[in-house]
């Protein structure tokens, strides 16, 4: 089980960190993913720093519907973890009972279609090449 | 190789569902796909009344942003024909090319830290659970 | 692009492996999957033995039902060349197009539950754990 | 935690459609899966329609044949729960422990080559093209 | 769940390969995936000489390197088991923390760069094709 | 198809990058994955930054093993164009037929346990857990 390090006991390094996830988020909470990062602080602050530019960045595409892109990710490869905490994230931005549902559809759906297309070994139609 | 069933070659159930594909995207335009899945009519009955429910249907999440997740479920999937078609589709529904990349930047965040969250074993915070 | 290791230039080792390949399958015909695997003779060797227990032994499987489940795997996975060397297999062993359309169905459908499963964090029900 | 609708706290509609599992599995009991997508009624009836017809509707495939095809899906997949459900109703189909070791054998070596054809980039051989 | 055989209750046949993984790893403890592999005495062999040949015997890649190979693949498809035992064997080959937490760096950009790749479509270099 | 941005056609931005790309490599070549990725010019920067310090920063494993990793997940996600870049990297950092053909009997070998233990659904051992 992988060693879950707190604010308390981080080093100075690990807590700057620590603290600008709590700044960008508007929150003390750090959950367990950035503790078990911190035994490797290059890899917390490099996965911070793409998850805030990302996530958290400026850009075309809605907070909450990037939360819904990642959990179609996350359901996708059956992440547990990443389910569990996206899915609180994207309620917390405003995701309803119903925006779950229809997304958890076109998750199963394109899951199943990926498979028909695989299977059938459909050939790319010329006009989606270019 | 499919064999891919034209709409001339088609029988009566087949253009049935051949004429509502048609109607429902306002183009005459069969892709393979399902020139594909008409080799077995109740599979392509099946798959576009599920398509046409869960992707053109009413409900809460916008059409294009629809098209984004399943791009992320295909990408994620690397279904070469789904991404292909559905990049098309969604291009045809406004996708920028910032929108694209932006798209494209939390598919690969989100496949990123589902790993990180599997090889960490990163135990799911309680106030997940709920 | 792997070397292709012919019938003709093989060694002592790889060719015995050819000719019970041959022998097991009343064929002449070695395909490119084993002609690529010869390039490491013990690869070869423990893949071929492997395959031929687990597909051609005894056991109670029918072995069309084998190729059925072998395609099913590898439709899920998307291997391109496992889906057209098995297909092709599975139809010489009777599979006949509406045998194809269902298994296609199937494989369809249980990538959509799985992560409807996943998605919608189902616990399992405990007279599913005994 | 995906809230569980029970049968006695059901919609009409739900309870419609929980009365068609039961009578076509000719068992009361109504298993987790049915009992969460209940919270989305479109996406139970849909997901009912499409397993009742592709598992339980007519067709070439034998009913046990059909789970375990579906298994060999699931554990491609990792599917937690969709093993557990389904190798619950193969082994009420009648699947022995042979044929269940049987089946993993044959899924543990279908992953395995497929990751052999993947890593050693093998063309498709052209009489699989046909 | 499946059933664990035990050393003390196993035939003749189970008793010789524990006999093996023991003597090959220089321990009594016989994990619980040989002991359940043992339901199916072919299926514990076959597996075991496979992984005995790869993973122990003779082969220019360090034991220790051939251990974080096999994480990766094992976090990559998200098998909880494996990546439990594999750390486990991993560390008592001498896996430092510093080197764990780098593998799990490489896995999780790769697993990012893969889908980057997937969904811009790029084609294959003509200098990575010889 | 995603357009591929030429070193001579390149802002200022991009080429910054690509010239570190270049001098981080000793190699005048840049491979259309980040001709790719110059389309949206962030994506580049974070993913250039990301691989050059994973990749190719300090660390204790050495920089052929990170490519056996980097293949290893290419090959378990069947991501064709990162097989094809990689083992050709790996190759130019010395990696021999004979490595080739060990990281692939490992790659299958885990690919295959992965399934059974996934299967099997076996629990986790105690001293595993540790």
């Amino acid at each position: 089980m992988t060693n879950l390090i707190e604010y308390e006991n981080s080093t100075d390094e690990v807590r700057a960190i620590y603290d600008d996830i709590r700044a960008t988020r508007s929150s003390d909470y750090i959950n367990n993913f950035w503790k078990a990062l911190a035994n490797h602080p290059p890899t917390l602050r490099r996965t911070w720093e793409t998850l805030k530019e990302v996530m958290a960045g400026s850009g075309e595409i809605d907070p909450l519907v990037r939360e819904l892109i990642y959990i179609a990710v996350s359901v996708t490869n059956g992440c547990e973890y990443c389910i569990a905490s996206h899915t609180t994230a994207a309620r917390a931005k405003g995701m309803s009972d119903d925006v779950f549902a229809e997304l958890m559809a076109i998750v199963a759906t394109a899951n199943m279609t990926n498979r028909l297309a695989n299977g059938y070994q459909i050939p790319v139609d010329d006009k989606f090449k270019t």
